[in-house]
């Protein structure tokens, strides 16, 4: 017997019919005799349906009544599964955030998770219910309902797994687990069966979109085992795998990962803009001149690249913001024009991020020596380049894209074969 | 300055323009200095949307649940009001029926209110916040949702007016008012300035489908003051009519009518069907072999007519029964033959119910010889009467529906000149 939180995404629930199925699945391991909590999301179309009617309503609106009113819609979703689950045999109630209650800050839209009673889902396992919890959302301390933001079910479903002591949290998903890379650029790219907390995080925020980073955040402080797995596998089919697992993705701490990689997997981000000072002055300051605009811009700088000076006097910068902040980050650097003192200011979107990923390069040296080497015998160009103890970040012209990391993938041996 | 709660129906807040023209109405009593509770109805065609995705999900379904998903349906509407109250200038928020709470009682899908505490709404009032309020909806003993039924709005509204001690509760719906019968089939049918509460308990129970029953039983009982208007007027415009009141109708105690009609209106039913039991048994304890069956099987009977006897020992026996449980009916009366002991079972669904409401009655006697002198001139057959204090309800050959409206209609004086 184990406790587990069962977590499903909008197209996982997005009509009845595929409600059904997710019944099946939990109807699976509620007969092996498991303590199921189920997290759901809204069925899918119907959170932006709320949103652009809130949008409608007004361009600026109190983030109070927007979370009512995007609540909804895991509200409908969870009374649905409540039901079908009940029709299946399955002892079964829905929980909404303010019911648990689910405590959030006061962040409204954006809240995070403070608290989760557990004596009451707890009870109600040894009663053999399962509980059916309405996703993204909690109750902020004006009594009023907060949600998590966009994708937030993921961080519900892990934050309810760390406060019952859940043994797994399961996230069901349209994908079967997470990869080496995206198998849509490199067809031998192959699913990892068990990624480290840290390694995820990097993937999660490098575009491998399968898990809000947040959650893996909360996954990792609290220790929850969350398995990446597919809602449309055969829910009646028994599917223990290597390991006692089914097919999927274990992310989890490294101590359980027995064969570690040097690299785990190759991340590429297209969400990216560079922007290029030419002839600022080589003087103490003047990287803040630069900086403290964009942050007070609300604009994130992510790689920054500063060349030794040429002339004794003046150097070149560049940095990357997020793709959407372009037009504005511009703007902010020509407005502080006179305080930086450059000579020209270039930029563009036409970039990508590739990094390598892996644990295991914090014990081993080269790893960055392999990868630029690589991509200078194809001839690809690197503007910018950052690291981390688990992570080469490096970027290239956009057209480039596919073989960098094609030839990374095949470098570090996550070829599949 | 007043206190008032306006209410308003699905089709006033369809979509986001409709909702603007809500909270210009809202906004126009605002300004004319009053305090504002508005209590309103899901989008149109979204709590049926709702209802029917719990059928889809099981026939039969936990009416917890059920009342869980088709609240959802309110809780957006009350928020997207709010923001667009706000957007206007308007200090607003929503609230839920487990934020004020809105006490219920346990009997979730059809629940009734208990208890609505005013503290809160008031002390908003005081600060000049608007108050929007899902409708429909409260919060059981065991602190889940509980819905009102079907149309449950109307009583939110009348619940609330009545907490908050309102000096009105404004209706606004797609008519502008309660009429002396229906308009599409008598021209002439005029408008009502007021209807004492009674009047308009027998007309909603017949038919005029303005109001909820149970929203005027809650009115009557604690003497509030609903205005039944339309929802289409011009917001901007200034209102003030006859009374001090815009063009619609006020329901209310007889007290506050000082010219009774003594009849008001002419209500007709076509939900009707009529069974006849022919030579039964004229002995004691036959009425209760029929009717104690059909209560069992939870059928409402209406109208009863027993002939005298012809012969000394038999006679025939009408009664009505909605017209959905006709078929129901007749099985049951079937299935019980033995313990009635009739010839025969015959029925038609043929039928309608018309019926000469006024409160006037009570005092001047002929009201009903008069209905049946001019039904019989018409050459209108009468199958079976009923009659109370204010009301004479009669039961004729469906086909003779119009004739019989309009010369009871004009007999009365009601024609609009």
């Amino acid at each position: 017997m184990a406790r587990i939180v069962m977590k499903f995404g909008g197209t996982s629930v997005a009509d009845i019919g595929r409600i059904r199925n997710v019944a099946r699945h939990v109807k699976r391991e509620v007969d092996a005799g498991n303590e199921v909590a189920v997290v759901v999301s809204a069925m899918a179309g119907f959170t932006n349906q709320l949103v652009s009617w809130t949008r409608e309503a007004a361009a600026m609106h109190d983030a109070r009544e927007y979370d009512s009113v995007v609540a909804a819609g895991e509200q409908i979703t969870s009374g649905l599964l409540a039901i079908v689950l009940q029709d299946m045999g399955v002892s079964a109630r829905s929980w909404l955030g303010w019911q648990i209650p689910i405590h959030t800050d006061s962040a409204h839209g954006a809240a995070r998770i403070r608290d989760i009673p557990s004596e009451i889902l707890v009870d109600r396992f040894r009663q053999g219910q399962v509980a059916v919890i309405a996703g993204f959302q909690g109750i902020a301390p004006d009594n009023r309902i907060a949600t998590l933001g966009r994708g937030g079910s993921d961080t519900s479903a892990v934050a309810v797994a760390a406060a019952i002591s859940a043994d797994r949290c399961d996230i069901y998903t349209d994908v079967d687990g997470v990869y080496t890379t995206d198998p849509r650029i490199v067809p031998e790219a192959r699913r990892l069966n068990r990624v480290a907390f840290e390694e995820m995080l990097e993937m999660a925020s490098l575009g491998a979109k399968v898990l809000q980073v947040r959650s893996v955040e909360l996954a990792m402080v609290h220790g929850v085992r969350v398995f990446v797995r597919s809602s449309f596998d055969d829910p009646d089919a028994s599917q223990a795998g290597a390991g006692g697992l089914p097919t999927g993705t274990l992310i989890c701490d490294e101590d359980e990962i027995v064969e570690k990689q040097i690299v785990t997997g190759i991340a590429f981000s297209k969400d990216e803009a560079k922007i290029t000072l030419r002839r600022v002055a080589d003087k103490p300051g003047v990287a803040a001149s630069v900086f403290v605009p964009l942050a007070e811009a609300n604009i994130n700088v992510d790689m920054i690249v500063q060349n030794v000076s040429a002339d004794g006097g003046h150097t070149d910068m560049t940095f990357t913001v997020p793709r959407a902040d372009f037009d504005r980050a511009v703007e902010v650097i020509r407005t502080a024009s006179d305080e930086i003192g450059y000579e020209e200011v270039t930029g563009s979107a036409d970039v990508v991020k590739v990094s390598v990923i892996g644990i295991g390069m914090r014990s081993h040296a080269g790893v960055a020596a392999q990868c630029f080497q690589a991509l200078a015998e194809k001839g690809i160009n690197i503007q910018a380049i950052t690291t981390s103890e688990i992570k080469i970040s490096i970027l290239i012209d956009a057209a480039y894209t596919e073989l960098a990391v094609r030839t990374l993938h095949s470098l570090y041996g996550l070829n599949n074969h």
